[in-house]
């Protein structure tokens, strides 16, 4: 049999309850699909790791983590032991990075079930992708302070692009764009206002265009694109945007479409030098979290694209029909859906409807 | 009389088009209420002035302006002649600058006859105001290129943020929750990602909150305040924000009410050490520029926020009291919000309805 060799790291919060809901479903379409799973779980996280060493990960991390297929990540950060810039920087942050998981991808769809904010809308309106580049830009850790302490006191931070850094995911945009029914793709910009970088980025973004002439583009700026995403969100297919913009409209995009609670989103490596990570758009959640009842759908919704990438797509795609037709009956979902299920329960339910 | 100067840039594209409304019902306020409008208009354009000369604004620009008690701005912008990030750097962005307007206040409210595109939701739901620092943060114009043209190309900018420049916008905020009902305040942050100013701003903010017990405050990160923009816009009553997030989140906020098209912007010095700019949130849209068919709120309503700052309370109450009557009536909305009537049909409408 094809085995897949997963790091399993749930994290914090309820990234530890939804985690065994997104096993359960992998395990589940493994024993279907005629494949196995082969899991070394980590507790790399705050509430874990870190309360015992005062770091988020030892020294040797990525040798215990070793070289798997993919790791399924649930999700850090527990703000009473360790501020989250912390315990992202130490985790998160640094997996995209060291594992140059370029890529950040996010589905924005309209499921059946889940109410949307927006009047009008129905499944089938919405269904687009944000492709957010993953490991430079705003998110960089250059910089400092000056004057500390006193009424001068001015801070810096740096935002850096690259070539290198931004042709790679505008090229993934547009071939994504490429493969799909509308072929078009949006570029997030500010060139009107952030005058050094932006400007620079739509210059890249017209350069890559060139290559792709079956695909059409347009680009909005930042401020006007988050209101478009709430007036016009059919309007989009592809939507390509820098580390900070991407999560901006990843987070945005799933609210638009009813609840941040289902989304999954794929740190991708493109080229397979390093292992990509799956993991929900929700964070750990400690308001809610020991009480059983966060969504699982956004861990289960990660394990199929996690499949997708590793070439199982039959698995991921009968996965993706099983959260469809559990989402679409009111007794099987959790609360923030205005169901009545627990975790376990929604997990369950999604795994006998594969 | 009194008499308040004030300095006129109509700009480009549509702007030319809501100006002329906005005088309008300046004017009318005027004859009712007892005070006296001396305008200096100033063709400041993309379309006119640096379609002659090549600049944005000559270099005596402030000694042609003078010193006026507002300035009435329309909207500056027009991308075949010149780019945006040019012309707006070179006026509106300059404006804010050099006249210390430290503070772009923007009401979120959501207004009777505008179609709301959250679904369940009622005018008086909705109600709050974005507090969006206006002269420094992410829109600095230090940084650069290197290797440019190679594949080794970096482009950096930096932000550059001040506690003069923050404490004095917290400031600002935190005394306008004061004044609210709620006396809610809600900081717009990343430091979870923006791992280097944004901290620093979460701590900025708790400083300031010492000030101001009788004010209650939370903060949420970017990406997820955006979607509660969406979800729980009943939750806000003063946002504050960054340069970048708050022109975000005040594009965003008006978008969840229904239309940029109404909402006005004040671009406020709190000090009077220098005139304060009021606009529209809109652009110049030359899309639809020339057709006589531009929503003349965004210009109206501003003008009744110039009149408050300068005083005028009554009238910009009329004013705004007018708008909403016309709001309510098909007939009299113009063709974005699903009515028939002109841009100057719109603005004789409120004129006559003060
Ligand atoms: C035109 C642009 C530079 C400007 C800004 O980003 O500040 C606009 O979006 C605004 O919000 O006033
Ligand atoms: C937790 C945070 C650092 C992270 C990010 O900003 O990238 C999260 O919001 C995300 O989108 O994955």
């Amino acid at each position: 049999t094809r085995t897949y060799s997963i790091s399993v790291i749930p994290g914090d919060g309820i990234g530890k309850e939804v985690m065994p809901e997104g096993i359960r479903v992998l395990e589940r379409a493994a024993s279907l699909y005629g494949f196995a799973i082969e899991q070394k779980w980590q507790d790399f996280a705050c509430c874990d790791y870190y309360a015992r060493h005062g770091v988020m990960m030892p020294e040797d991390w990525k040798a215990q983590i070793g070289n798997p297929d993919a790791i399924f990540f649930g999700a850090v950060g527990w703000p009473d032991i360790v501020p989250d810039h912390v315990s992202l920087w130490g985790s998160l942050l640094q997996f995209r990075r060291e594992y140059d998981q370029y890529v950040n991808l996010r589905p924005v769809r309209l499921m059946p079930g889940v109410p949307c904010p927006l009047a009008g809308r129905e499944p089938g309106d919405i269904d687009f992708w944000v492709v957010r580049e993953n490991t430079e830009g705003e998110y960089s850790s250059v910089g400092g302070k000056m004057f500390s302490g006193t009424d001068r006191e001015v801070v810096i931070q740096e935002t850096v692009m690259t070539r290198h850094g931004t042709d790679r995911v505008l090229r993934y945009a547009f071939e994504l764009a490429a493969t799909r029914e509308r072929k078009h793709l949006t570029s997030a910009t500010k060139s009107n206002g952030i005058a050094i970088t932006m400007p620079w980025w739509d210059e890249r973004v017209e350069e890559m265009a060139k290559n792709y002439p079956t695909v059409a583009h347009d680009k909005y700026h930042i401020d006007i694109l988050t209101a478009q995403f709430v007036l016009n969100p059919d309007r989009f297919d592809v939507v390509v945007a820098s580390n900070l913009f991407g999560d901006i409209l990843s987070d945005l995009g799933p609210a638009c479409t009813g609840t941040i609670g289902v989304a999954p989103s794929g740190n991708i490596n493109p080229d397979r030098t390093a292992p990509s990570l799956f993991e929900p758009v929700h964070g750990s959640a400690p308001d809610i979290a020991g009480r059983g009842i966060a969504n699982p759908v956004g861990q289960i919704w990660s394990a199929a694209m996690m499949l997708e990438h590793l070439g199982e797509v039959e698995a991921a795609g009968a996965i993706m029909r099983a959260v469809e037709t559990v989402l679409a009956e009111p007794a099987l979902r959790t609360g923030d859906l205005k169901g009545k299920a627990t975790t376990e329960q929604c997990g369950r339910a999604i795994a006998d409807a594969i």
